[in-house]
């Protein structure tokens, strides 16, 4: 059984990586690029019988994501 | 315009991030995990002349993902 988790930064935390690859778009010339923002995204593949949202939750709560500043989103594929 | 892109790693492809997440979930207790693999989504927000499928797909080809050793998906949103 597999699971997509997307992890994101909350709205008006800082992201430098997104805002680095913002000025490398410009620098190469891209232009009208108005904003970066970079997540994570993490592909679990877990045993039939431990599969549940709710233990992926757990996964996100405890290790995948820091909620103090990110969001995560659970996708089961 | 908004469009969403998804950078994951090829199959086969050593993924070190995926490996020590794997680890540490299994540390932390969660039996069962039999695969993690670690990838990035970039939001990229475009002015409206700007925003074409052709422009971001040469934005992935020169910057966002390194071809050699990753795919990537757009999504236009």
């Amino acid at each position: 059984m597999k699971a997509r988790i997307f992890v994101t930064l909350k709205d008006g935390v800082l992201d430098p990586q997104g805002q680095a690859i913002q000025g490398a778009l410009g620098a190469l010339g891209f232009s009208g690029v108005e904003s970066v923002r970079q997540g994570k995204v993490i592909d679990i593949e877990l045993a039939p019988e431990d599969a549940s949202e709710k233990r992926i939750r757990e996964m996100c709560e405890t290790l995948l994501a820091n909620t103090v500043i990110e969001n995560y989103r659970i996708e089961m594929l």
